[in-house]
């Protein structure tokens, strides 16, 4: 744990209040010659800007200056992490496994897969296999599980597990394993898959292990003419994250509608709570589960999805259907609530970016500045300032009496 | 010494400038819904409003996000020490025996007294021995005395001082002495005070003194009415603070009417210079030693007390006191002036708390913003911007010419 968590940690102290993080991925947006208004300004956001006036406003900033954040990162430091920290740097299969609810443990090395496909010669004409859909998915898992039983690898025990459309997991256990192991998608259509391969030396016996495995399960779906090959990525390891519960001391609850989000607020020790993707849903599990968290991150991923299709239209509809939500989540009486991003998707760049990310923090005692809206701009002078999203959590510990003082 | 002061004091310079530091303790306050103004925005301060408009504004973040510090920690973070750092924590019997003028060794072991009642059975009716007056507490350390001149205990010097009220203070020196030790004050009524113990292994031979000491003084005192048991707490060692002195090569004078505040500017190497109370007679005394220091720390203590007691009208007042005071100060002339505070203290909050303190830096060449008043919302939009205070020292010693060029 680094200095800073630590010290945070020793203040903790628990309390009745209940705090809310709602995240609305990729918020933040451009001012453009060509787009001179944000999402944020375009939308009619009466409820989230009656808030604002009751509220603190500011920016934070994911990672450091300059430096665009992938999701992982990006929540990471709203849940109080360093991002740039070793511990910190959870695999895209680990952040898979855990999304898709599997239970990872030490050692364990996870990869996302993806169903694909390739002509006779052996090369790949379709990377994701014709978006296969789900269902199709568990059909041809079933089988890799089947091939597996019929001819399993000495030492190896594997688990695969089906994801959304062509998407799978795989889950390698045994002696010697290690995640320096490099891709086998190749990124590019025309060539066949990669050979399994070491990324560093400690990923030898890994890598031979599944220069074992991986024709047996191709050959289980040879006589497939969509999903015939398998690409795997990320290769990684459950990261040793302190958890929030232990560190924070309080319960935490994560609600998201997304596999990834879900996987991240797993390894940071958050209880993993099934809902559906839009926020009306996911505001009336938090409902129904609101006596068992003290701590509620909800995680709306279309401002994001809108924002990397540069449509500022769509952004502007997802934000107003969350501001439509609102008033159902202030119903339940949450003591602390910040709304904000992981980091800012702005519909100009169809990207995530390094832009500060407008935060508002509500609480009895946040200080009520003179910001009467929510916007990038009512956010850049607002009494909270721009900081670091890992501060973030500190701030809504303190809003919720949940730090000690320091000192006497 | 960490690296940002050792960098510090590297760069560090004498000059012939004069440097004020004002500090107004807890002076941030908040605005929410039921106090939409804070002490600042309601006083009347014409002349820490007209000398914002000759000056900069900013805020200063006393320790870290949403943390709340004690008064030890917000005043070393005001004098360039990082708060946080092990050397930075000064145990509560260190500043008890520095602020009462105690001159501490190296080893010494400092714990703050209160006296007691106790009934016939023993147990607490009175953690604070119904606050008798400081005269009395006077005779009762006579008698303490009186009572180890007959009853030495073998190998330990003990110094006891009385303090304000029902408060001494308690030294102890000796070999193989350590601060390990618990406190004796159970912080609650109707159970007798607790048997010292030491809180880890090296702490068990002081443990023992103690447990020989105690029941020769508290036989002093057995028949007094009212101050009849002692509660010991904070037992503490002076820390090894590098000396403000020497790092910034300045005279640094003391001007705090309490002795806690004393107790920290003596740890840091600053004279402490005996005054009242009030910032009248701070100021007072403060032009009396003008030609001795050339480091001026003012500490005004009412704006904490008004705020600990949710009495926005008596913070006010004493604001409105300062701003009485301030032209007397100022026409002392000088270089450098900042006004500010080691934390807020809402009164909302009837507490200390985390929440940005509004800073004002006045020189002939601090950036003469627009602001032209000093409160928390002008301060939010300043020239300074939010910075952590331990950087506020080193903006000092700039503005007043006394830090040299680093680099070619």
């Amino acid at each position: 744990m680094d200095r800073r968590l630590s010290f945070l940690a020793r203040l903790a102290q628990p309390a009745a209040s209940k705090l809310v993080l709602l995240v609305l991925d990729g918020v933040g947006d451009l001012r453009t010659a060509e787009q001179p208004r944000t999402a944020l300004d375009l939308a009619r956001l009466p409820h989230l800007d009656a808030l604002a006036g009751r509220s603190a406003l500011g920016r934070i900033v994911p990672v450091a200056a300059g430096i665009t954040p992938g999701s992982g990162p990006g929540h990471l430091a709203l849940f109080g992490y360093d991002p740039t920290t070793p511990e910190a740097d959870i695999g895209r299969g680990v952040l898979e496994a855990l999304g898709s609810g599997l239970a990872l443990k030490p050692g364990d090395i996870a990869a996302r897969g993806n169903f694909a496909t390739a002509d006779a010669a052996g090369n790949l004409t379709d990377r994701r296999a014709g978006r296969i859909p789900t269902e199709e998915c568990r059909r041809l898992v079933d089988k890799l599980r089947a091939a597996l039983v019929h001819q399993p690898i000495a030492g190896l025990e594997v688990e695969i597990d089906p994801g959304e459309g062509h998407r799978f997991v795989l889950v390698l256990r045994g002696e010697g394993l290690s995640p320096a192991v490099a891709d086998t998608d190749p990124q590019q259509l025309g060539v066949p898959p990669l050979t399994a391969t070491a990324s560093a030396p400690e990923g030898d016996a890994t890598a031979a292990r599944l220069r074992q495995l991986l024709p047996v399960l191709e050959a289980a779906i040879a006589d497939e003419t969509k999903a015939n090959r398998l690409l795997l990525r990320g290769f990684s390891v459950l990261p040793h994250l302190p958890s929030m519960v232990e560190m924070y001391r309080m319960r935490c609850g994560a609600f998201a509608g997304y596999p990834l989000y879900r996987g991240v607020a797993a390894a940071c020790g958050m209880t993993v709570v099934p809902c559906g993707k839009r926020v009306g849903e996911t505001i009336e599990q938090v409902a129904r589960c609101w006596p068992d968290f003290d701590f509620f991150f909800l995680h709306v991923k279309q401002t994001d999805q809108a924002g990397e299709d540069g449509d500022v239209a769509a952004k502007v509809r997802v934000l107003e259907e969350v501001d439509a939500a609102l008033p159902q989540l202030l119903a339940l009486g949450p003591d602390v609530v910040a709304v904000t991003g992981d980091h800012s998707t702005p519909a100009p760049m169809k990207a995530h970016s390094w832009h500060p990310v407008p935060l508002l923090l509500h609480s009895q005692i946040c200080f009520m500045d003179q910001a009467t809206e929510f916007s990038e701009v009512s956010a850049t002078g607002g009494h909270l300032g721009t900081f670091p999203s890992h501060d973030l959590l500190a701030l809504m510990l303190a809003n919720g009496g949940r730090l000690r003082k320091y000192g006497a």
